[in-house]
């Protein structure tokens, strides 16, 4: 994978017809405002295609792309736009867009670090340095099955796009995990619904 | 909803688009198996419209409408595929199919069964009932869960594609859940990467 000429960019344009249809320069619309850094707004206004001020799953899906030069997952791409879509919309605006621009930017340094090899994708023993860096021991059939799960084509690797998803679900089941452990000692007790609630709650 | 004129067929055509591009009659490609249902492979061709003689969750996708008329949602095609396509393909063929058509029209008679005003969606009341028949006793705010948990645009109804997703999840969580509840009492205890196991491995 080759990250963009210009390091390491979150947002590699999708091919050359990417900011077709803009008369206006970058960061000239919408209009300024100082709480959104020049950076995040220059990406909105690339992304918001259809310039109505609002980014939508699909629109996030064309300007994203993976170090296998496919564009990120529909589930991905659905996914980080929910956790930043606080009414619900299926839209995000400018301000959401800069949280979930640094939110990805942060997990891009985390991929990138353990991407020791450059290639795009990491591999089982990289997926599990991660997780040990973020503090979880997991065993090695566990990684396996992480890494199965998140890439069904079965090439033993994970994307980018497939690292958000599996490092968020992660996360939100360990939260869920955590205040049920209440003597922290990895082993909780849970009744059926409870455990509907947070399985499929926690889900993406 | 109507569930079009013939009755309850579970594969509406989407628009009258739907046959184009075919000279050939249904039931006329590919060759036929007896095997296979002429009415399975009536729809498998009418579904199959690059004629590729595989059927993936776009094709399938193309073909099925809720309710609401709207397309049946990416998760739910891509479950049903996934549910049948046994070689991790992405795609069946017609005999994958005929068991997928058998297992939609399986679901459909239970949905209409619970969609009592005939409104080609349910309400709380409804799901509650058809789970109740299902074998299941949930409380009223698990039933709140579900609803909004399948309806993100929190209409309060779900449409058959949402319970045809939320009954496969339950499905796949009971079951692994009625194997670690040795003693039958609908509570288990379970360690952490176990429960990301089943958490992981049984979402959609």
């Amino acid at each position: 994978m080759s990250y963009g000429s210009g390091g390491y960019n979150p947002y590699q344009p999708a091919g050359a017809g990417y900011n077709d249809g803009y008369s206006a320069p970058p960061g000239a619309y919408p209009p300024q405002n100082a709480q959104v850094s020049p950076e995040a707004q220059r990406w909105f206004n690339m992304v918001d295609r259809d310039r109505s001020g609002k980014i939508n799953a699909e629109e996030l899906q064309r300007a994203l792309v993976n170090g296998r030069g496919e564009h990120f997952s529909d589930t991905s791409c659905k996914l980080m736009i929910s956790m930043f879509d606080n009414d619900a919309s299926g839209t995000i605006d400018v301000y959401e867009f800069e949280k979930l621009y640094n939110y990805i930017n942060q997990w891009l340094q985390v991929f990138k670090t353990y991407d020791q090899d450059g290639s795009g994708h990491i591999d089982e023993s990289e997926l599990s340095q991660a997780f040990i860096q973020m503090g979880f021991r997991f065993s090695p059939e566990f990684i396996q099955f992480l890494v199965k799960k998140s890439d069904p084509q079965n090439r033993k690797e994970v994307s980018v796009d497939q690292f958000i998803v599996v490092c968020v679900q992660i996360q939100r089941f360990t939260e869920a995990f955590r205040q049920r452990d209440t003597q922290q000692n990895g082993v909780i007790t849970i009744g059926f619904e409870d455990f509907l609630t947070v399985a499929l709650g926690c889900s993406v």
